[in-house]
């Protein structure tokens, strides 16, 4: 839903002018803290604000609210920022102008502009990175593997892509493929921990490349991290064009997913230190202790600012 | 299913003798009542049958009985009429003619007819309201409003049309449509009345515009009346052509829809009265109150008649 | 559509006396043949028939029809074969009577009788053969193995089994497992041959063991064997209880499919030979050949007799 209207929003924005009709199509999602879970029977406000627009793109930010309509209880469960592209409706392969917004302020202009070089940094570096070759994820393996390795809770999916994921242009939604990269994750983490588990974060997650109808794709999620009370999962998104073109596999989206293990009660668990086996997996396992330590480094720093603005 | 039995049976029907080929359009749907609810683990048996057709329109009626399979209890659900339109396969803006049923006895063309003349009035009284201007309705305010005030329940869902909602022709089914418009209503009526609540009756609905693949979709609901026991909701549905087109926004639907408040047991219980505020808001419960008082002596004239046969 | 069907028929026979209330659980389908696609926009008429009764067991025959309603053209696109075993809502590891039916013809009874021992003898086969160590099934790995050996083509997906999956008693659907089933067989085969496929039979399917809510189930994928126009994949369910109980992972279900390959303009085509590396997989192509040798013969058989019938 998130992405549904981040979605309506900017392609709305970039038709407002008169122009080559297009469609948004998402490039980025910030990261994301799951605050607060959404349970049945409540109502979810979902609502989307433009707050910066570049050239080609469009960043819009989304609020979502959980309301429990007999009590009248509200929580925020979620606030994402989304980044997306214009790609015109004859050439989708055409980047379209983005008519600018009117900002109240002069600093939110420079502010957004700020946030605008800082992703586009980060997503250079992301597709360096997602340049590796790309080795399969083997399916868990719980017969000859200990419980609490990588091996063991690692797990993959494979989806043929059809009209419903699709956009009007024939590529899938963004919100799709999110959906099933935490299906995965959501699959990896019990397996480690053997309990209920809660989404608690979602790293930045960068969409590379465009996934055609008639796609095959691959979702696989590896665990890399456990803290005292998290587990962090790197889930990768690969596309096989396998049918119309002999085009080769190639890495579509990866993003990190952390999880909390849970008590029936809903009361966070520890949980089990994973096991790192090959010389790849230790390494992993301190790159992911340097992004808990950093995240956990902010956090503290905002807690200070805010208990001194007090 | 009410609204796909429907479209099977009138596309079947007009594509009977060899003429053009065509695929039927809902275009009304007839005062609906609820008569019992569908539980979970049910049988549905939906059955359709041709009961009037005119030039360019075929009347279908649908029955709706749920079996419970482990007791072999049937109840009647639903009865539905429900207008539909032939469409050109080859231009969707023609309307193909419809080849005439044979009806068992003349009284049954003489009253199929009346029928006819009469949605046919209806929908133009209902066009030349929607004619309006449209002004948007703003969501659920329950920090400034006050409970039990139109503003406090009034909700909205805006929602982008997907290849999946729409038939051959590219256009979005009516059940979707009815869908929506349902699950609207089903939450501005727990906002009044913080209970669990039940479709007690659906109002006449016309679908004066089709409504494109491509297109978002406001779907728009506020309540216009309380009795006692029951509440009535206005819902609009307009649509915005946002990216093929450059059209204005258009209102493509709108109905009443009456719901009853249940207690835990199931047991209907009063209801809050709607506190009306501007002058719009009074003038609205007046004519609800209108509808209400007519359709209460519809149903006393019937129940009367009842007896006296018997 | 055809185990819904055979579902809802068979519940409804063995509640139809006095008697504890049951749920008809799918127990096996016997070989399918897919004599002729389902194109968008056609209307499937599925009709089920209950056919032979055993004491604790009901045969029911589905037959699928697709009909053009704009051309009125029909076609028969399947047969299938299915059996029921009705199972206590109170204790779901009971297996309650079911009420016998009437034969019209006393040959009827008998060649009911020999088709249930015929299938008895078959699934205490299958039983053997699925007791064996589960071997996890490697992910398709196109980077290191060569086009058209089995590696290159197999595929797994997993699925975490949520409450819409579930028939009342709180076990997966069987036609949910046979969705999945062939979702996984309709990708191995295309990443194989590299051209349009169509399904063109399923064989005898055993369901030995139910899946639970809470699940997560691993489908797997691996072509067995190749004939010049045909392509033969076995397929594994295999299910972890792994949040609530600690039981080992076990096989629910396995299959063979078996696909022809298409060209753009829906003609057959020849499919590239399967190349076998291990001796497994030189084994299972000699099974595969055993059994499409059987097949042919057979239907060489019926259309032998039905010539000399004419």
């Amino acid at each position: 839903m998130i992405e549904e209207a981040g979605a309506i929003i900017s392609t709305r924005h970039c038709n407002s002018q008169a122009g080559e009709p297009c469609v948004a199509a998402l490039a980025r999602v910030e990261r994301t803290d799951f605050l607060s879970p959404m349970c049945i029977g409540e109502v979810a406000n979902v609502s989307a604000e433009i707050t910066y627009t570049s050239r080609h793109s469009v960043e819009v930010q989304v609020n979502v609210m959980s309301e429990n309509i007999l009590t009248g209880a509200k929580r925020v469960t979620n606030k994402a920022t989304l980044w997306y592209v214009p790609l015109s409706l004859k050439n989708v392969n055409k980047v379209v102008e983005v008519p600018p917004i009117q900002y109240a302020r002069k600093e939110q202009e420079d502010e957004g502009k700020k946030r605008y070089e800082e992703q586009k940094l980060d997503r250079l570096e992301t597709k360096q990175r997602n340049g590796d070759v790309i080795l399969p994820v083997i399916n868990p393996d719980r017969q000859t593997k200990e419980p609490h390795t990588v091996g063991y809770s690692q797990s993959s999916l494979i989806h043929l892509v059809g009209p419903s994921d699709c956009t009007l242009l024939g590529f899938v939604h963004g919100g799709v493929t999110m959906k099933l990269m935490d299906e995965v994750a959501g699959i990896v983490a019990p397996c480690h921990c053997k309990t209920n588990i809660v989404t608690a974060s979602v790293d930045a997650i960068n969409f590379h490349e465009k996934i055609k109808k008639g796609c095959v794709i691959t979702v696989s999620g590896r665990m890399t991290f456990t803290s005292n009370k998290s587990m962090e999962i790197e889930v990768f998104v690969d596309a096989d064009p396998f049918v119309d073109e002999p085009r080769e596999r190639y890495r579509a989206v990866s993003a990190f997913f952390t999880y909390v293990s849970l008590s029936k009660e809903g009361k966070p668990l520890p949980v089990p230190q994973l096991l790192t086996e090959t010389e790849d997996e230790k390494r992993r396992f301190e790159e992911g202790k340097g992004r808990y330590l950093q995240t956990k480094a902010k956090r503290q720093a905002q807690m200070q600012q805010q208990a001194a603005q007090q």
